[in-house]
């Protein structure tokens, strides 16, 4: 851990700066597997499975008696605690829908936008150590919602070529229409490029290591969007004196156990709370399952105090971080002034894991300081919106000088030629 | 041009097809640029500007004496034309202005989402033989409105080391905070690293040629986002005998003048229809001043004919133009069921021309058939949404249950702990 009193500004270009991949030898391999499951399909997702998961897979598409299966594995209070989860997701979700925008700009200018679903998504869940059914939850929610028609998972198989059954459950419960065991760079080429299993999609979704995000990235250039460029997880606690130091030192833990390259900040105007959380952590990590992973992340945590909460805010706003726990006497100072975050946690009683799971927000949130630019998903990342307009001849008349001078102006005259036919026909009327 | 009459379904993917480029030799000049203005900042815009641009340039910055000359020589109906289009502007794009989203997710569990400006945009406007001072309005209004803080302005000199006044005047009007005298790859790198002269912005918008279109790509592996991935432009007009040929001739002809590799699409239901286009067509371009270039678009421009209105909505949905006309005796078929366009435009009056000047709607769209999962600028391209919650001690003991089991089923045990510590201390409550 690294403490810090009072760094002062031009150290924070350092401070906020996330630990860089470097990917260049990653993205030969992400080309060549691309390459190949453009030409081969199939055939070369069944290669790099056997090569990558060790298994050979004969059917990529999940199975209506293997979901049958999950359906019965997955014990009743579970099913009933996602069941809560996703309710409160929807529930949040669904009151993000926005209304038809709708103007008449000038007289016989009618102009509107309106949204339409993403006919085509696909959501990647990654396997490995830990199965993570409740991204399920957070990203086929809002596409249902959204209306999208074809909403394709992908996920890893293990060494005996199956899926963990609380991700077939969920995503079964939240309305996939179609599962598929394969991951890593051959699953999003997959969805780039279509093959004879999975369907080419128009927009990818999810978490993953490097390899996966390397191949995201490479999918726009075919085409295809992706919700958001990925790096390691974060959170940053800020904690004064009205803290619980338990609390804190848990949440920030509950970051670290991410993995070794997790991020974790706390931020405090008082150094008797520092102390206290430095105290807790050590603690508690003592006793945690996954203390290894977690104490490699806080060993480069950073516990910052500064004089006052103005140059906390203005810290935490020029470092953007994913998750933002504001647990302070003056949490209205970070609530209304906090501009780049993408989640925020407000009091004692808001731990960071009740909006990685059930509280109804979206945990796909962005990193790296993307805060600043980026959405965490929501409803809207699974529409997209048109505008639509129509003029009256009234209308061309009102604006129809403006639009011939302008195009005339950019040395466009066909564009000038369109309206001046249209207003010409219109002089005898 | 290319007839065709009733395509089969099968042969719709090589007809949606746009033209490829091969951008893989770009990409090295583009890496170069990026490293040098990287690393030698001002040099190396200096460097690329003289090299390019063909002129010597010593203040990147447009001088205020700069920007009255221009108030100065744009004439006074320009101007007006140009209030006229900023104002209707102004007027759609402030009406898509949503509201925060807030609903109790369970009783004591309150979410939020808010949309918060992205501080620093940088707008690219190409220069070369068409100002497109139009497309200033399209960006820097929004982002006032927005509430961006710093808006960026990047476009080439010309010879002389100038700006053309148009693009000047508008930046001006629009509320530009800074415009610079740099374009193609080193402006984009520009923005991206931040010089002496040119902020590091989060976001960057606007058109430009392949060499931009790379370069904006390679800015988002620096985490910069951009609006969208671009393509050369597009318009597809559906026409029945309810239309007028001649102004649809005119719309297809101010989509060609574009350049050479525009888009440019017939699709009708009556065959009269298509060749009283044709004629219209042929007859017009001849008096194009630009007629050279609008005649290679439409050279390889599609006129389609289908059987009914069903078929030619499917072709188009597959094909999801940038812009789409629609002048049809049914035309609520079309309105009501096109799901992938950037912009679409409906009836006699209502020219693509409208659109692109002074309508209300904004004229930066997707191409390349990423209508079907990116939305034109709007708005919501300015701001990010975050979310909040604050849950209370009810709150936590509604949820707090279902959160431990399910990161329990996760194998994340401190994100259950940091639940499980609260529930205890309020075991005796």
């Amino acid at each position: 851990m690294e403490k810090l009193v009072n760094p002062p500004i031009n150290t924070w270009d350092n401070l906020v700066i996330r630990p860089t991949q470097n990917v260049e030898d990653i993205e030969e391999t992400v080309n060549e597997i691309f390459t190949e499951v453009s030409h081969k399909g199939d055939a070369a997702l069944k290669k790099y499975t056997e090569l990558f998961d060790g298994v050979e897979i004969n059917s990529f598409e999940v199975s209506q008696d293997e979901i049958d299966e999950a359906f019965q594995v997955v014990s009743q209070e579970l099913k009933k605690a996602i069941q809560l989860a996703k309710s409160n997701i929807e529930t949040f979700h669904a009151a993000q829908k926005t209304e038809k925008v709708e103007v008449n700009t000038r007289e016989g200018v009618l102009c509107w936008q309106q949204k339409k679903a993403i006919q085509k998504v696909g959501l990647y869940i990654p396997g490995g150590s830990a199965p993570l059914f409740s991204t399920i939850l957070m990203l086929a929610v809002p596409a249902r919602i959204a209306g999208c028609e074809e909403i394709v998972l992908c996920t890893p198989p293990n060494k005996e070529g199956k899926v963990n059954p609380a991700i077939l459950y969920t995503a079964q419960l939240c309305g996939v229409t179609k599962i598929l065991k394969v991951g890593g760079i051959q699953a999003i080429a997959g969805l780039t490029f279509g093959t004879e299993s999975i369907p080419k999609v128009y927009k990818i979704f999810g978490p993953g290591n490097q390899f996966v995000t390397v191949a995201k990235q490479l999918a726009t250039k075919f085409g295809v969007a992706i919700d958001m460029p990925a790096g390691p997880s974060e959170l940053l606690v800020f904690a004064d004196e009205s803290s619980n130091p338990e609390f804190v030192a848990a949440d920030l833990l509950s970051q670290a156990e991410h993995g070794p390259d997790s991020q974790v900040i706390l931020v405090s105007t008082d150094i008797t709370t520092v102390e206290a959380v430095e105290e807790a952590l050590k603690k508690q990590l003592e006793k945690l399952p996954r203390k290894e992973i977690a104490s490699l992340a806080i060993e480069h945590a950073k516990l910052i105090s500064f004089t006052n909460e103005e140059k906390a805010l203005a810290f935490i706003n020029a470092y953007g971080p994913e998750h933002f726990i504001v647990v302070a006497e003056k949490e209205e100072i970070f609530v209304e002034g906090i501009i780049n975050a993408g989640s925020v946690f407000i009091g004692s009683y808001t731990p960071e894991s009740a909006g990685d799971y059930a509280s109804g927000t979206n945990h796909t949130l962005p990193t790296n300081g993307y805060a600043k630019q980026y959405s965490g998903v929501n409803l809207d990342s699974f529409l997209k919106s048109m505008t639509f307009q129509k003029i009256t001849k009234k209308g061309i008349q009102n604006i129809g000088n403006a639009i011939e001078l302008m195009a005339e102006a950019e040395g466009l005259f066909a564009h000038k030629n369109a309206v001046t036919l249209r207003l010409k026909s219109l002089e005898n009327e």
